[in-house]
């Protein structure tokens, strides 16, 4: 199986979005990184491009040169699909063009700064055809997976109430301040457009509701909070939510939430049960019942549904984060073959590995021998 | 900077292992798998590097013929590190060789099948001076480091008490069936040398407490349970350890805890504080004082020590399972590219994208109006 | 000191806010139960009366009588404080003829079954100087005292948000069918006045927001829902609300939150930190701030403030279910020495006791002897 | 239905042990304290007597007064059966003393300061045909009653595994200091007998292991650690134990786990099932399974067993310490009606009462109004 011919647009240096999405495509071994533009500046670009491995002669000036050489190639060398991580304000312009010439997208959210330009790029891409995802993340939880694919299948009954927060607290050391409050960028509405929270993080939870319960949201009622009349953007908010006259809903969310990190979590009630599941501990989803023990759902287990399973790459009670610790003992060796400065403890070493054996062979000798002391000492 | 040239041994098919590995190896953009020998046979040896995307001409159709073309390149071509995922028995001959050819070398642990093989490695290492590491993987994570920065700071005073465990129970559905147990590799003395429990898990709990401490365990005391008489290899133990006469603690290890994942957590008592943390919420380290409020150290903070922040990709609150969420959703995508079947809801689409737009203009339009219902049809 | 002689109205039989209000009573040996009106039948009355160890003399045929009666004993032996237990109409009547006859009061929430009825309460408790308590209970948990504290000596900072829920689900399986919901009294307008779930559970989170802030909502925004149009009162409602044009919040209450419990819980959030708190994990409150380890506050501990301190009665780590445990035991006793039927395990007998001692023997035996073991065996 | 006449040796002033006992008894309305000897010092015995409410006629002075005068009197005035709550080495000649003289008895634990002692109280138990309970307060919670229960229905199958805990730290801030560690009446032979640890909370740990499984542990093997040469007594421990070849488990104890509260949890495994509790939230009973989700039992739910029900008071989701959070605002209304200083929030008042009715009239007048806003000013 060939991997897929992946392009990226943004994303370079230090960029949390941009290793999010790289390593992301490694994950299943089905996508290479052929090119892009991750830099506007050419020679960072490149410089990045090296960085990661990434041949450079498909690592273009810019976005136009980007698509005209890509197009001049044959279809089977061309760029299959591209990843955009560019500034909120870009996606537009970059998606549609990337549609009108026939590339699928991956394209960061929000999808665009204004309904219209969405409308407008959901038509092209029906013309053309193309495969074309956003990437609300935390639809690619395991759990959250289950969760849709349970209450399709009828789990909770019909559905009542739902309850979806997203609670951060990152904007409270800066927005007291009058001057601070000005310098950040996701309070100025030519940056951000016309919201700051609900825009932000209010949109995860939205597509949360709808993407767990397969409805649409037919109303809703909001207040927001600026709490400084300076300062044009919502930072905290409460949106009222109708699914029907007898399914509402509230969803809540928040920049001023002192302390919170990345709190978004879900509550979901029917008829014959319900579901709660948080991001914070995204291997734990209770389902609740009537009158019946609550069940802890947790990946990786025989009894979860396929497309949970799917999305699980080891055995149930090793957190995916595991990957991420594996990573990082390869990070220490990469440190230590290149020569370069790492931590005491940053890669298990020989010694851990002798100490093991000698640890195994003593265990077994002390338990023989009727439970007796036996030294460590290395021999 | 160049890709560290990686060499793999080991891990083909659907095997856990393998995928691990290379999702490490891939985290920091730092290595490239450049060849190996995956799997015994050839034919799956080349098809399996084709689906996962490597070059064949340096797959390699056995370890002789690794070693003896791979020596014969130039050391600016040759692979430079190489990772041991073979079954254990094969771990010595090939680290042994490797070193003696002057490879780098990561080795799945167990390290050997004995304490005299671990030692005569370790003189190898030393004499080539090579990167030589144990991928006991729990010492990757970002708390755990933190943990072990800490207590070589002295935050928790002079160490008196360590309590680790690691609880499985994945053996209990078969140990109890005289037939089924007797197929299980794991209770073969041939395949999985003297000890089951102790030399699978319970050398993941030794590591940590002497990763942890800074320290070696001096002697120790074992009781382990079989369960049957025609078990050979023990299921179930319990080691007594002392650090030190003042310094004593206690190393609890199991494969017939019923119900349990993989349950590794440590609990270290000192002076001035201590430390509990468990893999099962590896993004939660508790720190306990006298007489103080427990504090919760949380990876992603501005506060935590150095080699954590090193570890740690991304902000506070998002755990690091949010990778193999976004990794899901690229999943998805590749699927939808190739014409695959693809899961209901395995990627946000345009349309999630469509209605994120709406939502939050209708948000800001309901609040500018006095906090009244809008609609939310599609317009 | 003598102990303050307590009436109570209604809490017969098996009410369970009987003897919730019993219990309470006894805690801090201050109060004595000296009579009242258990129950609207005589004989019952005075039968329960005996089974709970009240003298019959000053159980009562019915209220009139109770009040006529006692007005007419000397101060010193005259009921001081009255418990109202009876059914939500009955709370105003007896309530003022209380008031108006000198009694103090503590009565059982919803105080009234109307906003007016409660204001003529108000004004007779002003002119006659009463004490007059109304049992929101929740407010008297150690941590919801030690935030209230906490937070009015300017822990948290100005405050600017306030989130607070409360969540059943048992309505859940009655009002699904046409004939059950008609039954339930909670439903009927007659008996529970305008408001099923905003009455029963909404308002004890609405004093809880008051009450943790020290402040008054300005104004608020309901949305409320029925579920069937045959249902004429709310069993589930969001509602937005206002301290302040910068301090929003939002209230959420539901009695179809399907396999929910009793979950009340609040979340805080003020300029320099916030407060988490849920009653089904009472003992634990979370501290949070911005960039700093979260901290979990315990009652019993010599850091908690003053009040919270005062209504702990064990220290920390002892859940206060501690005393049920006592309780628990001290009732299969009971059962023993009265000959009726008790459940094995219903208390610990002399052979733990016996066991006990034997096993602190063993143990120093074995540490003595150089960690051997011991045989358990009576002896 | 008389209630029992209960005596109380021991307990006065502040006495924690004390208050416990007091609540527990007085939780069934079945007991009534009708005397004792609470204090050595019969002036502060009289006094505290009338603190607690108990007629001083049957305060005594002394032990040997409160025996002769009490069978001096008609059995059906006699006090039937008394608590002793004294220091640990009274126990035994007041134990011995009651049931020689028929009184059944509920000792406080350590039964008696010797093995020996304590067999010789079993006879005379026998001999006397006596109810006597040993107050292992843990056994009382309702969801160890429930495993106790459901173990011995076969729920978890034949089991294989225990391992229990009980951890504190509240010796570590005095152990440290050679001065204050001698100062310490838990580290002094003389008055706690041969241990500290093992003696104080290993017990308890040793009880829950027997109470839960029904079974006896047949042998031990145990490493204690004194820390200090001038410590006699052991303040850690850890001890390997069998109920037989195949039922294998391990206890641990210790009172320098540097800030742990009273943190006694288990765990037990068996062939088709496991659990795990914990004191610091004793309303979680975790049912473990292969393959299946984790079940979370909790109190006051239909599904419990009898046992665990019949002490239970309250439905799901109030935790048992609801009582205390009652009995801390009659607490507030007692030192109101008495005249004494109370906190500001130390019971809801009458406003709180008028405040809520207008809350539930404001939430059903916007929502029936189309989800306006309305005023919470006081009209």
């Amino acid at each position: 199986m060939n991997k897929i011919r992946l392009g990226i647009l943004g994303g370079g240096g230090d960029s949390l979005i941009g290793i999010l999405h790289r390593v992301a495509s490694y994950m299943f071994d089905r996508y290479e990184i052929v090119g892009g533009v991750f830099n506007p500046d050419y020679e960072e670009n490149t410089k990045f491009a090296k960085q990661i491995g990434i041949n450079t002669d498909r690592v273009y000036n810019d976005f136009n040169q980007f698509i005209e050489t890509e197009i001049s190639k044959p279809l089977e060398e061309r760029i299959e699909v591209v990843s955009v991580l560019t500034p909120n304000f870009l996606h537009f312009p970059m998606a549609k063009k990337l549609l009108e010439n026939g590339f699928n997208v991956i394209c960061e959210k929000p999808l665009t700064t204004s309904y219209e330009e969405a409308k407008e790029l959901e038509a092209l891409q029906r013309k053309h055809n193309a495969i074309f995802a956003v990437t609300y993340t935390y639809t690619g939880y395991p759990l959250v997976r289950h969760m849709k694919h349970m209450i399709a299948a009828g789990e909770l009954g019909e559905i009542h109430k739902i309850d979806v927060q997203y609670y951060q607290g990152w904007i409270n050391p800066v927005i007291h301040d009058p001057e601070i409050r000005k310098t950040v960028w996701r309070l100025d509405p030519k940056k951000a457009g016309i919201s700051s929270c609900i825009g932000d993080i209010g949109t995860h939870a939205f597509q949360m509701a709808e993407y767990l319960t397969g409805m649409e949201i037919k109303s809703l009622l909001s207040d927001l909070n600026n709490l400084y009349e300076d300062n044009t953007l919502d930072i905290d908010g409460t949106v009222l939510i109708r699914f029907s006259d007898k399914f509402k809903g509230v969803l809540r969310a928040s920049q001023i939430a002192t302390g919170e990190e990345n709190n978004i979590k879900v509550a979901i009630y029917g008829k014959k049960g319900a579901y709660r599941w948080e991001q914070e501990n995204p291997n734990y989803l209770y389902h609740l019942k009537d009158d019946e023990p609550r069940r802890v759902i947790k990946p990786g287990n025989a009894y979860v549904s396929e497309i949970a399973a799917d999305g699980t790459k080891l055995p149930g009670g090793h957190p995916e984060g595991i990957f991420d610790a594996m990573g990082n003992i390869y990070k220490g060796v990469a440190k230590a073959i290149r020569g370069e400065d790492f931590y005491d403890g940053e890669f298990p070493t020989m010694n851990d590995g002798v100490r093991g054996m000698l640890f195994i062979e003593k265990v077994v000798e002390s338990n023989k021998n009727g439970n007796v002391w036996v030294s460590m000492e290395n021999q």
